[in-house]
């Protein structure tokens, strides 16, 4: 295997996870996916991995025609457009491949490891298609969504605004009616718009920016709240050709992930951007929100990538790096670090991150693909997992993958660093980790009816059940088993406890559930594994199992007793005693 | 308070833990060096903290003849030598001003939180000087440490070369002699040596490197091993005025603390680069290692000084920044994010780490100022703690000051994602945490009488015993006895297990030392801060103090309970399975 590919998550584990454990099509389809994740990867290796330093070193620019990216990055795209990718999992009829969601994530995996900027752009294309062919009427799905799935328009979705990050409800951009023509109700909209990832690039034809934003009332104001939200469309290009009212204000510079030029948008400088409202007035949160998960679980997909290509770059380097000798030997030659306990139980600890976070992204993209009710409940009580176990779990194997290097890990001459850099971004896009803490806690759990957890209980159980057949993993199932009525004790004391105070510790509560649903997940895979053709892949998921119930799942555990406290220190905390 | 003095550790927490917690100098000695504080963090915020993003934008650069810095470094280290701090720590007699270690050190706090590379070359210059001092001839003194402490010229340690960074015993720079004169034993080097800060640089008038290297045997051959090697004086400018045989092979490109210069030096590329002898043959590396102590310390100050920095500036951008509402509510103007649970959390947690870092830094500073067999013997219990925790436990901080900060932290407009990455070079130079973790358990624990930790242990029953006087402390007190009962077990069972197995969760174990270290430094600090004039810092020790025992040591705990199983899953799985 070529040096390149081996940055990529490896076809024995995908074709492990995909089809030995989710069970994901069936013979013929297997063969075709794995055909086309070698075909993609090999475009990853070649056209995306080998500008992964560049894109770092010479970032997007401003000019006086707007951003311009690095010519790799539109070699890149072209290649990704002929393959059909940016159409990867719409249906055939849209002009897409007609992927399921799993494949196209498994096939984004590769593209994100090795060049987690460029892969930005399609990523956030296909979610915009995707939200205008769900939500847009035949007209807007034909002029926007069309070209996108064709690659030759990009999309962005344009939601934070300077003073509204997190908190939507207070965004100020401004939609005033303007009639209606072909392509639905018309608006002019002004605003400023905030960390717009692929916000401008000289690629694409045209950039179609969906855009949240409030529809004046009678008096001029803006509706309060969330509710008054609406979606709109606003191409960088009109249909006629003329150059749309936004203009790109600035570029951010960002510490990493600096090949996906971030900006600042000013919609309505003039006469106003003209835009068509997708959907009703007021449901553009929520139709945001639908779409949002997919994102959510593609950013999740896009640390478990960095994390992953970390834990193989650190391993091949502690293959071939000489130092040291082992504990009490003092002569002789050199052995390779990979030798050295301290490293190997680093790399181990990688793997379960890495591994556990790409099965964990996996299995959410089956739920989609499953659909029904119960999927999607299960689905979306797990997004947020999906979204913040991978980033900031991925982030500390990204850590340890700088540690294995040594002074070398912190030079610009390996890759470690720059993952590290990339991966940092993404406990923070796409909703912060306390955001989505807060869902989880909240929307999904205490103010739920209860039944997503009882449904992944549900499934906990199942597995458990299974590996209580066995003699080797009965202890784990019982530990899982365990762990989860704790789970479900926490959360009784939290909803007894009620009110604001119940989300005091929202963070390290969902940190815990994901140690949980990771736990789950090895478990699962593990049971899957055994009797595998490939026994180093038997025995590396077995290890990697062990790794975690041995060593994650007593910390977790740790976690819920204090989460279980309702401590109460950061909330009481004087003001003053914080200077 | 002018914004910049905000960045740098407060003379009020400084105050509270050099005399009411530590009991530093009587009555006047403290006033004069509250005013000498005060003076230099004016200096460090006017000339050290203003070119913070500057020297990390623009490295250090190698032309013909030789590498140049920022003329910004050049200003800062005039000012630093006319107020005499080059020799801060030494004796008068030899030009110094004979500050304490622990006043030395509070002053280079401030330094290290304005401008941590910068600060790196005076930090090494003194490490260097102070190495001449102790073990060098009058007359090596006289001509190479005094420069030094005149900030005249300046000083490297260069041990690591490219195939030995960890494993010094395998260095291969030779020494052949080449007779005597009145600098003592003089020799012939030739080598190369890797990862040298400060390794070059046009501020000084000359450079004295400290070259650990080899004396050839008679058959041309070196000795194995590190009891061969042997420490020299290696200036870049030759007594009589002349350049020495050494050249600068390249820099370094780091992912940050760029402004100190990280250089390959090349030793002996003509006739030998003429050095002399420090100290004995073969005693190279204990000497080396007696000064690395005081460098150890001060790194783990340095990781502190960053923590704290990233923690202010994040507190007030908390304060600052305007974004949603309380849970529950609604409506409303925006409230500042200082006011949201989570946020509070992780201001809280950074306060704990950094300010708790600073205590066990200053703390070892102390014990050297202390002197005496029982004080050393704990300086070297506690000295791989200083150096590790401070640099991991910082960089979760500096992690945290991103994330309060939103998409801004990730942005280089702000300076928390440069703290970050700086840091991050703290737990790899001067021994990575994996080294300090073998030495903590091996030399300091296991392979020692088990004095040094019975010494720990009365300090700490003592505390205790203190606590359990109080009311409000007294099950803290007892937490902290159950916790050190439980890593007296663990050790017990490492003991009696023996062989390289005992090591295989070492740098755990120093994880979990350390969170006990630091919950008595707490807990210590605590009872010297009730009834403190000023309410504010007595609740804000009394919560850092309740946050670690609350938050922090039921993790640590479960950390034992890992250690104490005596896992052996990365040592023994199969190195396939990790592919």
């Amino acid at each position: 295997m070529s040096a390149d590919l081996d940055k990529l998550p490896s076809r024995d584990l995908l074709a492990f996870q995909l089809f030995d454990w989710l069970d994901t099509g069936s013979g013929e389809e297997r063969e075709t996916l794995m055909a086309m994740i070698d075909a993609t990867q090999r475009v990853a290796a070649e056209a995306f991995l080998p500008h992964y330093r560049q894109g770092d070193i010479e970032e997007p620019r401003l000019e006086a025609d707007g951003v311009h990216v690095l010519p790799a990055i539109h070699q890149a795209m072209a290649l990704y457009a002929q393959m059909g990718l940016f159409g990867a999992s719409f249906p055939e009829e849209l002009g897409g491949l007609g992927l399921s969601c799993t494949a196209s994530l498994a096939i984004h995996a590769g593209f994100a490891a090795a060049n987690v900027s460029t892969a930005g752009y399609p990523m956030l294309t296909a979610a915009n298609a995707r939200l205008i062919a769900a939500f847009g009427t035949p007209a807007q799905v034909d002029r926007f969504a069309r070209p996108q799935i064709e690659g030759r328009w990009f999309g962005t979705m344009c939601l934070s605004e300077p003073q509204a990050g997190s908190s939507l409800g207070d965004i100020r951009t401004r939609a005033v009616a303007d009639g209606e023509d072909e392509l639905g109700g018309r608006y002019r909209l002004s605003g400023n718009k905030m960390w717009i990832s692929a916000g401008d690039q000289n690629v694409s034809e045209n950039i179609v920016h969906l855009v949240l934003a409030k529809i004046a009332q009678q008096d001029g104001g803006l509706p309060e709240g969330s509710k008054g939200i609406s979606l709109f469309i606003v191409p960088k290009i009109l249909p006629d050709g003329t150059r749309n009212d936004l203009a790109v204000a600035g570029l951010n510079h960002k510490m990493g992930f600096r090949g996906t030029a971030n900006c600042l948008l000013n919609f309505g400088e003039g006469a106003g951007a003209v835009g068509w409202r997708v959907g009703g007035e007021g449901q553009g949160l929520a139709q945001m929100f639908m779409m949002m998960n997919e994102a959510r679980i593609s950013v999740g997909m896009g640390a478990a990538a960095l994390a992953y290509r970390g834990y193989r770059q650190s391993l091949r380097y502690a293959q071939e790096r000489l130092q040291g000798r082992a504990v009490g030997v003092r002569n002789g030659a050199p052995i390779p670090i990979f030798n050295h306990p301290d490293v190997r139980r680093m790399l181990l600890q990688q793997k379960a991150y890495a591994e556990g976070a790409l099965a964990l992204c996996l299995y959410c993209a089956r739920l989609v693909d499953q659909g029904g009710e119960d999927a999607e409940t299960l689905l979306a009580l797990l997004t947020p997992v999906a979204k913040s176990w991978p980033s900031e779990f991925g982030l500390i194997a990204n850590d340890l993958a700088i540690q294995v290097h040594g002074g070398y890990g912190y030079t610009r001459d390996f890759d470690v660093e720059q993952l590290w850099r990339d991966n940092r971004l993404n406990p923070i896009h796409e909703g912060t980790t306390g955001i989505q803490a807060i869902d989880l806690l909240g929307r999904k759990i205490l103010l739920s009816d209860g039944r997503p957890l009882a449904l992944l209980r549900d499934r906990i159980g199942d597995t458990a059940g299974r590996a209580m057949e066995t003699a080797e993993w009965a202890p784990a199932a019982a530990a899982l088993l365990d762990y989860w009525r704790h789970v479900e004790d926490v959360v009784a004391g939290l909803r007894a406890l009620g009110g604001a105070e119940a989300y005091d510790d929202a963070t390290l509560f969902l940190r815990a559930f994901g140690h949980g649903v990771l736990a789950w997940l090895w478990l699962d895979q593990v049971l899957h594994a055994r009797g595998h053709a490939d026994s180093a892949m038997e025995s590396g998921v077995a290890f990697a199992c062990r790794f975690f119930f041995e060593s994650e799942l007593p910390q977790a555990d740790a976690w819920l007793r204090i989460v279980g406290q309702h401590g109460d220190l950061a909330r009481t905390m004087p003001d003053e005693a914080f200077a």
